[in-house]
């Protein structure tokens, strides 16, 4: 529990902190006291002392059920968050994040994943912070190399003197693990910058789900200065690509040896891509890769004048060749939504979603608030033994809802 | 238009077949005054005219502007199908597919994909029919031999006699779409094999996503009479995986030379795995991949006596190697979650998901009646400006509703 408990002028926030019993000096830093202070890369280790004041548990406790059980299955990092969560000092928490301060971050996107019952008071306070970042989505097959890609892309912003945040989405799927593992080796040469901040965010189990989640991570990220976030998909599920396509602009990576994979998927290809990025250009087929891509990318629906046309580049990620290509094409695309009111669009588009996926949530948790568990378990037991179809037992759980 | 409409008692449900203009003769079947008949397939060839008579439209054109957005994007399928379901006679066709006829088990599908409205009629009338079927989900990484593995099991259950149905949970992800190419190649040698129904079913778009969808193509296949119901999850991002999870039996698929992989998704599969497969076994590398899997399921939590403890089986899919040992697990499996009462608390699990989607999804849709999308534009445009954080407008939209 000892995290940042000082420079907040809000006792009430900070009761829960300040009641329960914690060992002094571990990695206390000085909120808004700070400001101007280098933007050190604090150490990410953390104390997780376990509080034992039940004041500070309350929150974690007076759960509905329905939250419970969403933790279930999580990682343990996952639940450690959400009961320090209940102690958390948020406008501290934010202040520091604000300064870019790698910890506090860590800790509000640990919220995000934990769907702490604080991210109301945390969003709140970052809203104004927020729509400074350029949000570039990342995705692409597996073994298309996606990390490295993204890797090559925080080496060429940095050069440029930009902040990078990167949020590798994930687990969500089992099975994308090893790719992660793999991710984290290749990322480990911005370890040490302090101008990039990498984070894999899972969200298995989770109530809202990815879509939930994502976007209040890259509210996080944004509301912290990252002047770049590279958005990278590692599972390619519904939820992941969807995510990705939500961003100001969309890469789509490619591989040689696809073949009948682009044929069969062009539709969905042509849909989300803003920029397509055909990687590993050294090995045989990057041409053809290219070439038919270019030639979908034709055949697509008819352009007006000053419409996008996505281009296509080639890389070799691992070499770092053709990333300045990369960038550059970004920054065109970057520049052409400025132009044509299409990045508000898109903006206000992810806005909309969010909310939508935030009222959801809520509504759900407030169904669980006004039955419990046991009314759903009532209908769920009569619809799997055929005497209620789904649409009427829907219908019965919402009824109590709208009704008062 | 031309469909099914003949043998229902209820003029009602009929009337907008019935008005519109249409050619006779093509593929009109006799609905419950076939019952008896032999199980033919039917030609999936079918006519669509498209009705001029605005009654038959109808449906479609006084959709809240919500359900018309979900539709954006879909392919041209799945428009056809909703525009369709406006004409659709409910009675006749659940009749026809509780004959397993494979032209109205397809409808009803097309139905779920298209979100229709008439789904809450359909279902009504499904639901004492269902609950008869066992449902297999299979799920594994890209390359594992999933699809080979299906149509392996496919032919083994045929074998025995029972009817199964194959449901190929996609396309949610534009990458997925070469994977599903090669799925029908490897599945045509059942496709003159009246007691298989095979449908591969795309959500990509949709309202409620797969979450919302699959269970309910699953009830179509049950009430068509399907006694096994293999459903493989062709994507493996968060949704997918979810819906393998939550059949009856789960099977999890894996091949050597994951490495690596396995030991860091270890916790992921542990988790949703009731038989393990590693297919290819012809492979270097097959024994050490079971060895290591088989380590890592000893190390899981401590299993009670008489608790289930997944089996590892060695297949070579494509040669047909060891199919039998995985049936032999299912049934297995089968008997002792029957005999644990664990069956019934999957399908009571699996019905609570079902209704919480079915009713979010209809949440969701009130929203947009009360509101409009004006109102979610203007409040997006805030959040996006950084005016109003998410919660807040969370809060809003869903304010009215809970209000009246």
């Amino acid at each position: 529990m000892s995290t940042v408990d000082t420079g907040s002028k809000h006792p009430e926030a900070n009761r829960a902190t300040k009641t329960a019993s914690e060992p002094k000096g571990a990695l206390v830093s000085k909120g808004r006291h700070a400001q101007g202070v280098t933007k050190e890369r604090l150490s990410m280790s953390t104390v997780d002392t376990g509080s034992k004041h039940p004041e500070a548990n309350r929150a974690t406790k007076g759960k509905p059920p329905e939250a419970n059980r969403a933790t279930k299955g999580k990682p343990p990092e996952a639940n450690r968050a959400q009961k320090k969560g209940a102690a958390m000092d948020v406008p501290a928490l934010v202040e520091q994040a604000r300064e870019g301060r790698p910890r506090a971050v860590a800790r509000l996107i640990s919220l995000v994943e934990g769907a702490s019952p604080q991210l109301r008071e945390v969003m709140a306070a970052l809203a104004p912070l927020t729509g400074g970042a350029y949000v570039v989505g990342l995705t692409g097959a597996p073994g298309v190399g996606k990390s490295t890609s993204t890797s090559a892309l925080v080496t060429a912003y940095r050069k440029a003197g930009r902040r990078v945040g990167v949020l590798a989405v994930d687990p969500s799927s089992p099975f994308s693990g090893g790719a992660l593992l793999g991710d984290r080796v290749r990322m480990s040469e911005h370890a040490s910058d302090p101008g990039v901040y990498i984070r894999s965010m899972a969200t298995r189990g989770h109530l809202g789900g990815l879509a939930w989640a994502a976007p209040q991570a890259i509210r996080v990220l944004d509301a912290a200065g990252c002047e770049v976030i590279l958005v990278e998909t590692v599972g390619v599920g519904q939820s992941e690509v969807e995510i990705a396509a939500q961003a100001d602009t969309c890469v789509v990576l490619l591989a040689p040896g696809m073949g009948d994979g682009i044929q069969a998927a062009k539709a969905g290809i042509l849909e989300i891509g803003d920029v397509y990025v055909v990687n590993k250009a050294d090995r045989d087929g990057a041409d053809a890769t290219a070439r038919e891509l270019n030639h979908m990318l034709g055949l697509g629906e008819s352009r007006a004048p000053g419409d996008w046309r996505p281009p296509i580049v080639k890389t070799v990620a691992a070499r770092g060749e053709g990333i300045d290509e990369v960038v550059e094409a970004l920054d065109k695309h970057r520049a052409w939504t400025g132009e044509h009111g299409v990045l508000d669009a898109r903006r206000r588009k992810r806005a909309a979603g969010e909310i939508e996926n935030i009222a959801l949530t809520a509504l759900r948790q407030r169904i669980g608030d006004l039955h419990g568990d046991r009314r759903l378990d009532a209908l769920s037991r009569r619809v799997a033994a055929g005497e209620l179809d789904p649409y009427a037992a829907a219908d019965e759980l919402v009824a109590g809802l709208t009704e008062g």
